[in-house]
């Protein structure tokens, strides 16, 4: 089967939903931003007593998810009726893991939203700490459910690297 | 050493970069997305004739790289004088690889652009493929060199996971 | 009761709306600029004839409602049905008012749409008379009154200081 | 004298800076929310706690200013070198005070940039804490300090209503 | 009869549109831009193998349909269903045709998003080309049809200067 | 000679310009919209008394001006120092012209901000008179001349179709 986003002649268009149902739709994305152990601790002591790297990259996931239409051109715009951003700190593997939900009711998923969210969020993190650690690596950035719509409830197998 | 996006209390700020001399200042990042063979072989069918993914993706990851100070809470504005948008299909690996280079003259460096780029290129590529392969990840974005300012010249000794 | 805005363990969200009822929303904000008698003569001169600072400014308000959700962290993206925008100089107070009236039909309120129309349009007569008086004051910006919701209809009890 | 945003017809324009100086430009303004005592005592708490308003305030405020020539018909676009954001909390005047520095090197001076801040500031709190307190009041949004350019210093005489 | 932007006193407003129904709307819109006849065979032969300027400016037009109530003040915002672009490379005239297809099911027609998806479309075109032909004109932009609303079915009866 | 957006590869780009020198440009647009007699007439007065199509319209180009490479998606971003725009009514035609004189300071010209401006201004004036004139036609936008750069000094031939 071919890619929707492109007509039979190949060319790129912004796909018809305007016949899908308004159905609410979930999506729940994650992904991981690896660091020196120094780093996680300087972001784990800044989040329970000042230099809140966390809770400010919450707020540039939130605000990331309402952009998400404007920044990949063939994803439909959405009025979201929901965004919920977790952040684990992992000092095993030495990360953090952001985890975003995010909730409309519409004709089309949230998939996207909920990927750029994540993204944005580790994107803070690097922005914010790459002054004592430029080799941060962001991974493993993926969907690990959605749900609503035709295609229904969908879970990841695979979530991890 | 503390965060510079904190001052002495905590609280973040947008640091102050106005003694700071203008450079060139060059960042190259990059990033995977690994997806089923028979995903990458429809991006590679479509490059060469029709359904163009990645040539979607790669003003995607341009146009990103603008946005970038409007996405990232404490990122300085800048105006870029070159960006560049790499893909390689990697069919052993079932992936495709982004890199970005990204440069500027100015007081700031210009890794926040490059990763931002690759990001945005790296989720359009997953919009454009989610119908038929809702599993796929990103991983490994990382900065891959910089050049400019005042730590002049740096390379990532690790730049895969 | 706690702040909507973050939840049980204080990590800030965007609230789920999803199951509120879309009902016809209105809300009325008003604000004031004051300036010196003269500058306020050149406005009141000004939008009889020529150089109409009110007209230019109320089409910033207008555009400023329409981006408010970009603006504000965990505010709700809505559309719009309805912006007006009012401006009363008040040579007594040697003062610009301005009020605006924002309506949609949804699932979330519009009062800080209605207040960033204020903003905006105050900001743009600061910007606009600067030249000539820099010591203008924005004061009393606040809601008059809401329509619509679970929390029905609202009216200020006092808004002026 | 009359407003340099408009011509010798009445029409507005973007004013030709093309032959002034870039010199270093510094803006400080302010700006206050009244409320009721219970809900600074919840902004107070959570502060220090959890819920975070006035952490998530300031990245509002911050981004905020990078937006300003996006929301502001005729004022000049700025690559901002510096933004500082203050917020004091005053239980006598049951208020929280919002000052915002910023500062570039350019033709241009920031005072839109850093009144555009403290606005936003005020803004976000307001939307945070609407829940509990409805009838809050902004006030008293001025500048209160300006340096660099052909005008060289300025300090505002008056800075409270 | 008087323009439905302004009121009975002159001034502008986004009309209310609340009591509107909600109907399946769709526009198409049309445009030109000539060129010399060498520039034309570089876009022709662009497209087929590399160079692919037609496909950057279908998707920046796209995107600029998203973007629309962004930049016309009195717009109402709206999520579009649907959007369509399509190229015709006219040798005879030399020129290229572009042609947009918008769609919605909402409260106001979508003539607006078309449009502006065209001159944004063309506008890349020259944006791409204007290296090598710096006398580029655009012409002809126009609505082509409009359906569904209160005024129903609409089509131009010359669509051609 | 090929189009410098794109590699040899025929990738498209945003070209370096980090080695162009920093030059004062300029660059006036121009463009036309025609439209019913009753429609021109209905903006004269109201330029004149109420309802101001062109008020706003200037107002909506200035700021599209500025919005230019957040729409284009190979244009490098540039911070503009002066944009006129001027409306001429042609009873004659029954059409308004629109130009626009936008000026920098910078490594790249400002034909596309010109244009730009002049787009958005022509459709802010259709947005306004749609409703009673359905039919109007934007035609023969194009660069009339600009300043500064490598190439220096350019004169269109024809502007008009």
């Amino acid at each position: 089967p071919g890619l929707t986003h492109f007509d039979e002649t190949g060319q790129a268009h912004m796909v018809d939903v305007g016949s899908k149902k308004e159905t609410h739709r979930i999506a729940i994305a994650t992904g991981t931003i690896r660091m020196k152990p120094e780093t996680l601790a300087i972001i784990q002591s800044g989040t329970a007593k000042k230099g809140d790297v966390l809770g400010i990259a919450r707020v540039a996931a939130i605000m990331g998810a309402k952009r998400t239409s404007d920044l990949i051109p063939l994803c439909h715009p959405l009025a979201l009726t929901r965004v919920i951003i977790d952040f684990q700190t992992d000092p095993e593997k030495s990360a953090v893991t952001c985890t975003a939900q995010v909730e409309t009711f519409g004709k089309t998923g949230v998939e996207m939203e909920a990927l750029a969210a994540v993204q944005i969020g580790l994107l803070t993190i690097y922005d914010m700490c790459k002054a004592v650690d430029r080799g941060m690596v962001m991974s493993d950035i993926s969907i690990l459910e959605k749900h609503g719509g035709r295609s229904g409830n969908w879970t990841s197998t695979k979530n991890a690297s």
